[in-house]
């Protein structure tokens, strides 16, 4: 039975040892065909993995948000054939936070095996260095973009850290970052603790956890910058 | 300012090349200073990343259900000396469903640095490859024990994949697993979606999604096994 196998990225720019066991680059090597979010990054990725690797030998489908299902489908047809896949993200892990879990379940659905690789998730390393409840966590992407969902969206996940001991993660787009601060700040109770992580992995990385009453007295510069915002009590 | 280094392990017996980034064993090699919940496994586990490694030279702290939060202060000594140090988990990445989460917040609260290192986290690895939703997941831990509390434990669980488009993860004690199937089964709706996912990279990994009517023709053998488990629409 072939194998599906999701291959983590980088973060960023960042030194593929620090962050991508070694056998990943030797798994990526072998594949011929790859589904991934845009062409240009997956192979500036696999040439970085491996500088001897020969792109154009390569099969590149694009999954995004425009794909549809049945596109989905055809994407895997390699598989049908015996030919192993591979899954890049644009980021971090493939069908974390990103729309590789639809052929994921195509995969699972024909009995292929799925093979997940080790890499960066920014949501499992700021909670693992947010010093939050690691045994009860609950990641809900982005809140609504509108001023009134949102701030019920961030009241509703600070009553769920105390009604249930969960913290509560989530992300914004990064020029977006700085009024998604304000907005938390303003809307969650001064004794709630608020982690901030940016730039995960990369040398600038910042992961700090104040209370909100603390974190009012300075600000951190988040704009433009890759940022994940956890709560907890 | 010193840093606090979260050191992931392996989730079993697995090359330290398939899960582990290279540069995490050169982090460990030069710290002096651990935070463990087992002396003997992570000795093992430091020998196993650098053969070369003096281990009588080195300070373990041991954390555990046990340790006050008092002792919990006293153990980052170290590093208001000016040490970096390092949490070594039992199984997979430190403070994620484990007792590593308290010593990372007294650290966050004197402001060291806290560095989490990338490595195997069998909730993330399951998530990816469940094909579920990966833009909204709880984990939740494990479930009460008790009869009773535990199918209205699962049952709200269920409730939550539909109301809130969530992917539900929990885990169970081992040599529990094929109770814990077994009731799922027996609670959830047919045509929810189960996936689970065993000896996470290990050789004898195992990762299926079916739905609850599919699985109940067949149960692969989970007895002893550690694994997870994740519901979802």
């Amino acid at each position: 039975m072939p194998n599906l196998f999701l291959i983590p990225t980088s973060l960023g720019e960042s030194d593929f040892n620090r962050i991508l066991p070694s056998q990943n680059t030797e798994t990526v090597s072998v594949l011929r065909y790859f589904i991934v979010e845009d062409v240009r990054t997956a192979r500036r990725f696999l040439k970085k993995a491996n500088p001897a690797i020969d792109i154009d030998s390569l099969t590149f489908f694009i999954l995004n948000q425009h794909t549809s299902p049945e596109e989905l489908s055809d994407f895997l047809k390699p598989m049908f054939n015996g030919n192993d896949m591979g899954v890049i993200s644009e980021a971090g892990c493939p069908a974390i936070a990103d729309p590789g879990a639809d052929v994921v379940a195509i995969a699972q659905k024909n009995n292929f095996i799925v093979v997940p690789l080790v890499g960066p998730s920014s949501i499992l390393l700021s909670l693992m260095a947010s010093g939050f409840n690691g045994q009860n966590f609950a990641f809900v992407g982005y809140l609504p973009i509108q001023p009134d969902e949102r701030s019920k969206a961030i009241k509703k996940l600070e009553s769920r850290v105390y009604s249930e001991n969960q913290t509560q993660i989530f992300i914004e787009t990064p020029y977006r970052n700085m009024k998604m601060l304000e907005e938390i700040l303003k809307v969650c109770q001064p004794s709630t603790r608020l982690c901030i992580a940016a730039d995960i992995t990369l040398d600038t990385e910042y992961i700090k956890t104040k209370t909100m009453k603390e974190w009012k007295t300075q600000l951190p510069d988040l704009n433009k910058r890759p940022s994940i915002f956890l709560i907890y009590k």
